[in-house]
């Protein structure tokens, strides 16, 4: 167990972090944030509440040694850290996750592989690695379908929607010309998402799941309750927990699906607190990052039980320029990551409604 | 208005400035806490999760000038900060509350005479000055009596019991011979505290009063609903407001009151976010912490409403070795404040429980 007063090394610095930071301290911990210099330099908002930080490449040998040497156990924000990375410093340190997770979970053709052979459902999909083999995909899965890298793709990053055959060479294009995965579209009726915290001894729990809204492939709107058939919240909750076990998974696993009138199909998993859950810091009796927390300091987990309905809003660009009239409704619980500089698309905070 | 983004200056470091630091990095500011280095280096707890810190003595001229330049507003986490340093901030930038609340309740004579002038009740009292004076307050206030040092008091600190004639000089040596304050006993049916939060705008709120029980004259324990009749609360609410506004005040002000068949009696204030109030966290919409950095940075007040039923206990001394128990308590909100050193007496943490 890693006792409180202890210091847990987070690798990222964003709002995520900032999150999980707070809750580590609220439980007596310390934080110290490995993370790049940002561009801009406008200030990491986890870096302002952590005890100390350590600003260098993910890469950066050196840096990632003394970082171990100077933190009882690691955990991350970013799920893009290379697994490198994690593996040298699980030399020094337990990680959690493990370098296993995020093997699978930064891979899209990785992680529906693996989704299927624990018996998960995904979209129709295909291994792109060239023009030729991309039009060969299409007339397979039809159109419209979606290409994605492989890697490095989040908020809808690194994808391209190809309408018809004639926007094949563009979307190529559009996404690098990267390794890729070609997958057709599934029929839903909503999105939603499975929050699993897994602890040390391999106890889970999920949170009521969320049903989301994405606009311009980022997510806008998480709801509790879901109002989803509980055979399809059932269905996920067990596939992700099968994911999670498989994983040997310690901390916060998302789980992303799409709900079918065949049941819940698998879309991504992201090894990390999600923006799906930001609603639990009001709406539950132990928020995610809290949970994620207690889970990678080997601690029991707290009770994921939810108050009531809860709505997340993020607020993404312009949006946080609706910040005064937040604070002046006395329904709204405003969250704002103190970024600097507003860009579109860019997350600049959330709020959150609990109804009950 | 200090918009999101800017800096707050806090003077202080203990686990009031580490709540009060979560709830600014939640609405987007940043947080620079100013405080003298502590006992045994151990590290602050509002320091784990600060932006910037200055490690420098109240008094020290350069160190608060250079703080001024760097922070857009000032706080406060502790009471007896010299009214000197706030007035040297004043000077350069916003400092709320102002010194003049500090004045009034960093002397328990002022401040009584301050609660009294507003209409309130207090209990029996001298000025004492010397010896001789104390023996001729005890004839006139008769036994048992409370002797109490005008200034420097928290946490049953600078006080001293006397139950009889010859206890007087004992008494006297006890809180260092300092200039000193003879109170009577009140008959009282409980203990109770206000925390009202008023804004640059005059506008203020009371939260939900707590019943508070002591033990060995710190804080235990803390209760809403109280159970006291609205005419006591009401009163005493009614006072709070009247001091609040008298002072021009701004931010989080708590003040204890005794519960008597004569309605309530003004104990003592804080002019500072409040033990009593710490299970606004999870108890109300707005946490006494967030209406506390509202209010200093001239944003709206957010809703007071409480959840239910709210028990907050303190973790004094050894109670910090329960925390295993707690955190395997589903009903428990575990707090802790990342204390390396446990010394009886000392505030650890504490923990609340909502029942609805």
């Amino acid at each position: 167990m890693i006792v409180p007063g202890s210091t847990i090394g987070i690798l990222g610095g964003g709002q995520l972090g900032q999150m999980l930071a707070v809750s580590a301290a609220q439980l007596g911990y310390r934080v110290h944030i490995f993370a790049p210099d940002e561009a801009g330099g406008e200030g990491l908002p986890a870096a302002n509440v952590a005890a100390a930080v350590t600003r260098a490449a993910y890469d950066d040998t050196a840096a990632l040694n003394s970082f171990a040497a100077q933190v009882d156990v690691v955990t991350f924000e970013f799920e893009n850290v290379p697994v490198a990375a994690a593996r040298r410093l699980a030399a020094h340190v337990p990680v959690r996750p493990g370098a296993r997770a995020f093997e699978v979970a930064q891979d899209r053709l990785a992680e529906k592989v693996f989704a299927t052979a624990h018996g998960g459902r995904t979209a129709p999909h295909h291994a792109v690695h060239d023009l030729a083999g991309l039009r060969a995909s299409l007339d397979e899965l039809g159109y419209p379908a979606i290409l994605k890298t492989r890697r490095m793709g989040y908020d809808g990053k690194g994808q391209a929607r190809i309408g018809e055959p004639q926007d094949a060479a563009a979307a190529w294009d559009a996404i690098g010309q990267a390794p890729a995965i070609l997958e057709g579209v599934v029929a839903f009726s909503a999105e939603f998402s499975v929050l699993l915290a897994r602890g040390v001894n391999g106890a889970s729990l999920v949170y009521e799941a969320p049903r989301n809204e994405h606009r311009e492939g980022i997510l806008r709107r998480s709801v509790v309750p879901s109002g989803l058939a509980a055979s399809q919240l059932d269905a996920a909750a067990a596939l992700a927990r099968r994911i999670a076990d498989a994983l040997d998974y310690v901390g916060l696993l998302a789980v992303e699906f799409f709900a079918t009138k065949h049941g819940p199909v698998f879309n991504e998993m992201a090894p990390r607190v999600h923006n799906s859950g930001h609603w639990t810091i009001e709406g539950a009796d132990t928020s995610q990052f809290e949970n994620h927390i207690r889970a990678v300091c080997g601690l029991p987990l707290g009770s994921a039980a939810s108050h009531g309905r809860a709505e997340m809003l993020n607020l993404i660009g312009d949006d946080v320029d609706t910040w005064p009239d937040l604070l002046a409704d006395p329904t709204a619980r405003p969250h704002l990551y103190g970024k600097r500089e507003t860009r579109p698309g860019r997350k600049m905070g959330h709020v959150t409604r609990i109804t009950s």
